[in-house]
């Protein structure tokens, strides 16, 4: 099999001040799917064009922020070759097996805490509740979608202080690559890594911060940039806390529009970027060209971007 | 590694009665660019995101087609191993190593045809040459491009008859899936498979036709639908021969237009399709609902798409 | 005022088998919005950024096809002179008042049939019911639109025989120009002629064909080519019977798609086209180029384009 | 005819501080075509879809800014009455003939100073050059375009103190309409006015500002929301001194980027917005609003947005 390891981002579990408020945001603004709550008073959400059970869990805290971030890897003796890895680095802390069941319809999770201080999971299985289509005869896409409607949770930015310990957890454990880096400074010191498991641009990234396990935002994917458009439409027609956009990142070449969610998560929909490959040559981007980097019209950062995350 | 094994079509041999007229085609029209000739008088392009010295290889003959389709696979091992698992399978024939160079900045490659009759090729070396702009940062897309300008050479649909054999070869020694297939009559019997060995909705598909070794088209990547209506203009603009389109697939989803170089060979450029992942359910299509499946829209044949390949 | 005398098409009364069907085609297909019934069964509709009371009327009868066009005058004392103008012209036949109510909400209309043998109608008053939206501070599109949605509809495409008498009313008493022109043969005999009262391409068009009053179509505008597709997409879902595209025109340069009622009525859906002045250079297209001027890409008429109306 | 009296923006004068800069950047950047250059330096330009001779012409200046916009009528007695209406009006001043050839290929002009300090010009006649494509059986776009590649100079956004009197001679000589009306407090004060002399949102628009004769922007139009994207991106690739966008409008809906030329100018690129009719309602926005009205998805002004301009 050409894919191995890990596959994807499977889940992330953001932390809401108010459950209706976010669902009203998570469902009818960004157009996520509600799969299932449970005793705890999670919120388990999926994007229309995943299969699987949930890749979104709501759950009501006091602080806003992402409680754990899980991956989806090809099998139950990956995820135990892989947990034994990451015991046997000793880069992580915090490692701990999550029972099957703990979320609804989800294999057993093995979770560790990584070098900035996030929350990992990784899992191998999670029930498959289809994307609304059968799947003989499909049509494009099923009626009665909302909101913006991303068809994928895509991956998570995601500050923290250890940057080179994380990399290392990703890179030397987890097989994923470097898309693209960010480096500062005549000794191109690294302060942002673009990582990537699959054809994607980035999985997940993070920014060298000094801060533990915080979430700059969770992205979600549109299919162009239309739909970009459209999203900005939406933010401003049900009065969303818009951050930036529409415009095109630099990194990654995607077209994207940040904004927040009631509690101050922010969250991205983006369409575009290119196909990656593991042959790829690592893009570089130097601190001088940080605005191009990430604002690539603007060339210059805003001033949420680096102070406001959650 | 996340990513292994066959990596993505490297390159495509194509026949032309015309070297010329070919070169118009495949540069000023469709946009790829020009990066070596040999003394055999074969040309080698390519489109202009990709890294490697080429994807396109124009061979001036006296029947049009497809002389081989080549893969890159990850390392010089996997191309040993896949070599070695290749011969016992015994599934293929005229099994050959052709000696590095034989293709300008590339290495050995290893040589086989499939039970459809269609010529392979593995290897794990060619120079990259680069996108046209610097691994530091990078502006989003390269000045100077001409015609369709699509980024990458994407896949080929090829007809033939031993679908099955075909179809073992590529799943079973090659480590692809079948992302989508389509069958005929109450016993769903194979007659097109669309393979993928990627995050991408396909890298090669065959239709069962009772022919050997036969080219339906080779297709380039666009960013998105805007650029399929470009394309459509500039085949117009340029008196180019159309086969159908623009329309969307069922199958795979994409944005699509079809028409022919001056030899009869059928491109297609499209953009669109959704993200595969190795878990996600086989979509099948149904014999009547063939026409829905090709040509979502028409959701009717077009006369051309049986009969006409070369 | 720099818009006087005929704004624009204000509504046009289509013949429909069976009215509950029609009624799902018009409003969850086409995405128009019902305003009114009368108590002779017809219903009327209008498109979500007009703010007149209707734009189209279905009327059940035994036979598919166009009623009548009604055209919009910027005032009642046009209304008069134009009724006299066309009197006075002798170019018509049957005209006559029907007076202010027949239609709901709207003032007295002059009725008269031009030289091609279709039905039309000037009036200067209906009732504005309003875009959904607000006039003050409003958003950008309004909530709760259905189908293809389009913005307005646009004009209809005629077919008749006396093409030099109609256009002869439209030029010389209804003040429209001739944007752009079909002509036949080394005398350039017309055979299309595309008129406008407007800054648009066109406001109404007529081919000449040995038949009296017939629709080839009424057309209805969308924003942008993504639309075009999403409404090629709808016609797959819905299983409505597709007539051809996406394309485009090369008349108008229009970005569009075909399709029928489940009467038989062909529904144009497109964007795009230029803005058009009275000193713009009309355009003309030579009958041998008929394809291209029709349909841009394939640059042949499907056959149905020339033999189905209605 | 339907379409008379002032026809369209035929012309604006923009001063630049140096010519080769201000070429590059109209000319590369922007895509405008030169046509004329005369003796006193003046260079003349087009965007491709106009047919007259200009639409924009540098001179090199010691100040940015804007000497003076040009407005086409459709006739020699329409300019003469015109002219006289002026006169008889006493609003406005400096009023003069320009005799014909002092633009190249231009007829003679009248010239007016209107309250707001911005000299305006009138003129029935400017030689036709073509769009690049002949009048039979054209394509739907010229070869050879260049930079954003606007299909035409569309409007411009004028700072003024004497709001009032401006509206006033646009009005009720210049025979325009207000399309949309920005106003302050609860007195409903107007301190923005969208005026409109055809069926697009707006012609020519103005902002109440303590200043005499200022430009804020002169803008050309885009086909869509793509080329906005590309032009985003072009302002990124030729380092162009971007001011906001991409984004939409309140105001007419357009999507929307500004920048700045060499000299400190703004320019806009723009798309989309809908189709205006005498009898539509003039939308308000209250200043409350005004950051939604101008800025659809930020709904807050850009600190450029009132204090730069030339």
């Amino acid at each position: 099999m050409a894919l191995t390891g890990v596959l994807r981002p499977g889940h992330v579990v953001i932390r809401v001040l108010d459950m209706a408020a976010a669902l009203n945001h998570y469902v009818e603004v960004l157009g996520l799917i509600e799969t299932a709550r449970d005793d705890k008073g999670r919120v388990f959400l999926k994007a229309w064009d995943e299969h699987d059970h949930h890749s979104v869990v709501l759950r009501e805290a006091d602080e806003a922020g992402m409680d754990y971030m899980g991956w989806r890897v090809d099998s139950p003796a990956t995820l135990k070759k892989l947990a034994a890895d990451l015991e046997a680095s000793g880069l992580c802390t915090d490692l701990s097996w999550v029972p099957a069941g703990e979320h609804p319809k989800t294999g057993e999770r093995f979770r560790f805490t990584i070098p900035t201080g996030h929350i990992m999971e990784l899992y191998a299985e999670k029930e498959q509740v289809g994307n609304g289509m059968p799947t003989t005869n499909p049509d494009a896409w099923p009626d009665g979608l909302k909101g913006m409607a991303p068809s994928r949770f895509d991956h998570c930015l995601l500050y923290g202080d250890d940057l080179d310990g994380t990399v290392k957890v990703f890179t030397e454990i987890l097989g994923f690559n470097i898309a693209e880096l960010v480096v500062a400074g005549p000794d191109k010191f690294p302060i942002g890594a673009f990582l990537t498991c699959s054809n994607k641009a980035h999985d997940v990234a993070f920014i060298r911060q000094p801060v533990k396990g915080k979430l700059h935002h969770a992205s979600f994917l549109l299919d162009n940039w239309y739909e970009v458009l459209r999203a900005g439409d939406i933010i401003s027609k049900k009065d969303v806390s818009i951050d930036i956009g529409p415009t095109r990142h630099g990194i990654t070449r995607g077209e994207t529009i940040y904004f927040f969610d009631p509690s101050g998560n922010r969250n991205e929909v983006f369409a575009g970027g290119y196909i990656w490959y593991p042959d790829k040559p690592t893009i570089y981007w130097t601190d001088d060209q940080l605005g191009k980097a990430i604002f690539y019209h603007d060339r210059v950062l805003n001033e949420k971007f680096l102070s406001v995350f959650s």
